[in-house]
């Protein structure tokens, strides 16, 4: 697992977000910056104009070297509301293997003005190296790399929190899945014990979880009923498909049996626990639609605060760069 | 063949236009608004600025479960050129097999605050299963399902129509061509027995023919020569490749001996016929060159005028979602 | 070779520029002239806000027949930056084989009311063929036709030649590489004959090089280090990867030890040469990667220098349109 090289690299002298890579090394008042800024973007969808023009004439572009609809359309919308013109450029993987060639890419790109990157790598540590490796000008998101980290998934689902639960302190929470290889769970772990809540459990088989769990600051639980046994809230993790077929795991029926999350399970939690879920959900394997569709999933609403939260973030980014200019 | 499961629902409690699903159901006095609507932008490309701000800060979704780069173009177009935010989501089809997971794909959008989705699906009913699950919040343009319907090409065609001869009610009009498999012929000869015209005929081999062709309200011809005697207007539909290879039909040559549109067919018709076809045309099969680049094709024009019947459309259905707006 | 059939094809009544579609026929003076806007272009990037509102409401359409993410992307940048709609149209080749169909499609295109297409192709005339059969409400932008020319890449070359040299009249130039096949070299070298240098110079094996060199105006090299011997500035070529493996070439190891431009190399050039390439360099073949990173090596500054060059080209050629609508 590759560690940040610079846990500052994403903040400017100022103290003030720069990049946004990780939520490594970030204090709880920026973590509740994002918060409160994305709160102020949150309203905008309810009227008939949604567009802010923070960013009117900032040129983003989209960098995505790994698949993906769901991040890459939320990014896109976040951007166009925003009033940011948005550039998307998907690479092929293998067109870019030696890190020589993602350097060269990233310098063209550079070359054409852009004023941010949204970054997604399947490769741990390549938003760093691009923030590492671009000129001042640039501000790069991390829209997920590798098994490192997804920091703006992990905002919305505390954003998500915080809109249901207010105070995250007295919070007992409930991570359940695939933990191991999760970029998602890694980063959702790092912003609940930066916010402060009393208690994080991950749970999953044994293969799932990581040996370092402990060093988290994590509570490991391996029986579903247990783990979520008066948690406020409970966050589900998608098994990705690669990993039902290997060795980790026996097959989706047994998963389900164990570990799919049903009405059943969920009595152990608090009467009043919210469920999340960072899409697309598996029915039947990682939850039950039940849970999925009843009264205390909160799924759809983590897409539409997805949207405030990367506002939020683009702001904030742009914001620093805006500092520097006004240096210059 | 799927019926729509309400003709209500796309008409808002005051009659007006909330989601353009199909022609079935609608009044005359609805059809002529949107030829109405759609002459006051067909006006605007002759200008330097062809924008107008009408949707400005509005987000439209185009979900093409199917692919067209033509229809998704068009329609990308008469977007922009409404101001609003564009996000094209198409989506592979495999992945949405299941009634479920298409479902889970429009929550999703949906809660992306999208104000409208233009929707392009192999299935007949899918708009109309969007819009019957869709919150208040949406609008669902149908740019065709499955068999079943296509209503802005439709309604593109009429305005072409309008434009050359005016008047609907005297008209005699001749459909050529596959009509059993064709949601545009479906279409069309709904609006142009809504709007009144003498007489509608379909012309095509039987096994191209609905069997319910008289309850359809048009007369049916077997011979090409016969089925346009004194039209005022020749509708050519495109023949599917997929047709040509099945038991259906002979071969190309074929169908172009019997049923191919020439200067010399066309001499049956009235001297002042147009001819339609809603492109791309397949040469030497359903026409020959001589009659698609002749003084009687309006084909180009269709293009030009399928803008701006869908930035009627799309403004219409806007409009109804501001005033749902308005009482909120 | 396929020859302009219409040198003044690009050229309006009052000879500006209409279509941009080659290099040749166009006088020293236009070329200065787009050099000059281009000039005023530069400096946005370095402002908060880059764009200009010179095309707004105007319709660009990108036709890519050829697959080219690079081209496409700079000049979807500068239309942005220049405020135009932009519609992105990828053709499958394959689906447009017979010339009739390029028609069909273009003739589609334009009912669509685009103010101008981008064309790139991989057939040799392409862009002149469209400009010859489009309407006149459209300009025509070449963005690469075949072995044929791509203008606006030779001009940007110019410009930041410009940049580096000032004057072009004293300059002493080498072009370096694949000539034969290149529509780079093509229109580099009729650019830089146009713009009065001194000596143009072409290096390359025997089997790279055209047999017209000579009525071209440039002095043929084989050997690299007398070819850039005391010249003020290094075009390299970009090697195609079909080249390496056909009867043309011996192999990348055997080129590179050949052609492949090394620091030491350099060393025959002026102190104070340049280097150019247009991107992406193929490392270690055509140069080393001492020389791509280099204190010589404007390449990066090409491609920035290309968005100010395209933004420069069409709001010259859109502005000849609105003289145009201005008489009508």
């Amino acid at each position: 697992m590759p560690s940040p090289r610079s846990s500052t690299l994403q903040l400017n002298e100022n103290g003030r977000l720069r990049h946004f890579l990780t939520i490594e090394g970030l204090r709880r008042e920026l973590l509740l910056q994002i918060l409160d800024t994305a709160e102020s973007f949150a309203s905008l969808p309810g009227r008939p104009v949604k567009k802010v023009p923070l960013l009117r004439g900032r040129i983003i572009t989209n960098l995505f070297f790994e698949n993906s609809t769901r991040t890459r359309t939320t990014f896109e919308l976040a951007e166009k509301l925003l009033s940011a013109d948005v550039i998307n450029f998907n690479i092929d993987v293998s067109a870019t293997a030696k890190g020589e060639t993602l350097l060269d890419t990233l310098r063209n790109i550079e070359a054409m003005h852009s004023d941010m990157f949204v970054v997604r790598h399947g490769q741990s540590g390549a938003a760093h190296f691009i923030a590492e490796h671009a000129t001042q000008r640039v501000s790069v998101i991390n829209a997920g790399d590798g098994r490192h980290a997804h920091p703006t998934q992990a905002m919305l689902d505390m954003f998500t929190i915080r809109k249901h639960k207010g105070d995250f302190t007295p919070l007992r929470i409930a991570i359940v899945g695939d933990v191991l290889h999760s970029r998602v769970a890694r980063s959702q772990i790092l912003a609940l014990n930066t916010l402060g809540v009393s208690e994080v459990r991950i749970v999953g088989p044994r293969t799932l979880l990581p040996t370092e769990a402990r060093s988290l600051g994590v509570h490991v639980f391996n029986e579903l009923a247990e783990g979520v046994k008066d948690v406020d809230v409970v966050i589900m993790l998608r098994l990705q498909n690669e990993r039902m077929n290997g060795a980790l795991l026996p097959n989706e029926h047994e998963y389900f049996q164990l570990y799919g999350l049903t009405d059943e399970r969920l009595e152990n939690a608090k009467p009043d626990a919210i469920v999340l879920h960072p899409g697309p959900i598996n029915r039947g394997i990682e939850m039950d639609s039940a849970v999925a569709d009843g009264p205390r999933s909160v799924i759809l609403q983590q897409v539409s605060y997805g949207i405030a939260v990367r506002m939020a973030v683009m702001s904030m980014a742009m914001q620093s760069q805006a500092d520097l200019e006004g240096e210059a």
